[in-house]
């Protein structure tokens, strides 16, 4: 696999691509959580797997006030207060929206220069794109995921802003929603009305138990299936 | 694929095996839904697929009062006021439960009698068992899951009967648990509830939009990898 680092329009962003570069693919792209960045263990490795064995393309790239990037005022702020709230077990729903809401505007014109871009690689390519993301990343995928036709398929989860359920309506591309039964930072009322809300025909819940961290590996292979199954 | 009927002390049954008969294969046994039979539909098209595909051999029975079996009067009854119930659009959880009391014990000690039987064949042998089984097929399966050692992996679902709670917390294998969330016969907080009661470190509910008998097909693809990641 070819990890290639590169900077778009201030965007710090990575592409990973199969060693075998024959021919277009496939591209995923992948919204990191709060707090993390594009090179986060959890990316890392699911862009290993999705490119060593289906040769698909993954592009993560740092989302505003993350990994390498300025940070501003208000976003530290709200973010000190998140995890002071965390640490001492309170409600942090409000500032999760607050905080995605600082950021979701820019998060999605990122993207979409990025994808762009990236399709105008020779071993890249036009064709269907998917997106991954949980957590933060869901909150920021529904959005896009709904705006951009290019998506064809989406693995979101880890969410229930109620806020979001307008926007996940527009959604009608094929998705997964990954769901862990015992999140302490998501009410399982809020991730099922969610889900609900997402406008799809076709779209499962994958719920296991565990907290908001512990995604188990196996729907690691399940999400790869997925994006076989829709982006061929 | 050959597929080989049996009468086991008057258990009608069905075994279907892969052409090839090379060794040995891990068994799955499938149980059928309420006022179904072994050879229904559904039951068949999972058989073909997991014998075709990864080469498991599968058995099904009659339920007793099922198939060609014979009814009692009390099974009748019951039977003909659960669909006058259903066509109304009432509720028919209470005689889920009294249709279920009538075959769980019978069917149980019949499944292990056909289990131990099928196990002596030169071409099944001793290998880790599957159970697969909705509806009626998870009511009944969850005991028998919960009785019988050599399963080691089970997809369950479309239930959610509080009774089942108490045995559910005895199983122990691994789990995928299927719930259609516009199922016009499980409330959604039962499904929720029963999926939460099964005691298995490893267990992931699927849920999809649709009715009761609108199982998305690609379920089946994930219920064959589940078991051929569980039974190897």
């Amino acid at each position: 696999m070819t990890e290639q680092l590169f900077i778009l329009d201030e965007i710090p962003g990575v592409l990973w691509t199969p060693e075998d570069t024959h021919g277009t693919r496939p591209l995923i792209l992948m919204g990191h959580g709060g707090g993390q960045h594009k090179k986060a263990p959890g990316i890392l490795a699911r862009a290993h797997r999705f490119a060593a064995e289906r040769g698909f393309a993954v592009a993560a790239t740092d989302v505003p006030h993350h990994g390498g990037r300025p940070r501003d005022q208000e976003f530290d702020r709200l973010a000190t207060e998140y995890r002071a709230r965390m640490a001492a077990g309170e409600e942090t729903a409000g500032l999760d929206t607050a905080l995605y809401t600082l950021v979701v505007g820019q998060t999605i014109a990122e993207w979409q220069t990025v994808l762009t871009a990236v399709q105008q690689l020779d071993h890249i390519g036009g064709r269907p794109v998917g997106y991954w993301g949980v957590s933060l990343g869901c909150a920021l995928g529904i959005p896009f995921v709904a705006a951009e036709p290019r998506v064809r398929a989406a693995v979101l989860g880890l969410q229930g802003a109620p806020v979001l359920a307008g926007t996940a309506a527009q959604i009608t591309v094929p998705v997964h929603f990954l769901v862990q039964r015992d999140d302490e930072r998501i009410p399982r009322a809020q991730s099922q009305a969610l889900f609900d809300a997402i406008g799809s025909a076709e779209k499962t819940l994958h719920a296991n138990p565990g907290k908001h961290g512990d995604l188990p590996r196996f729907e690691m292979d399940d999400s790869l299936r997925f994006f076989a199954r829709h982006l061929g």
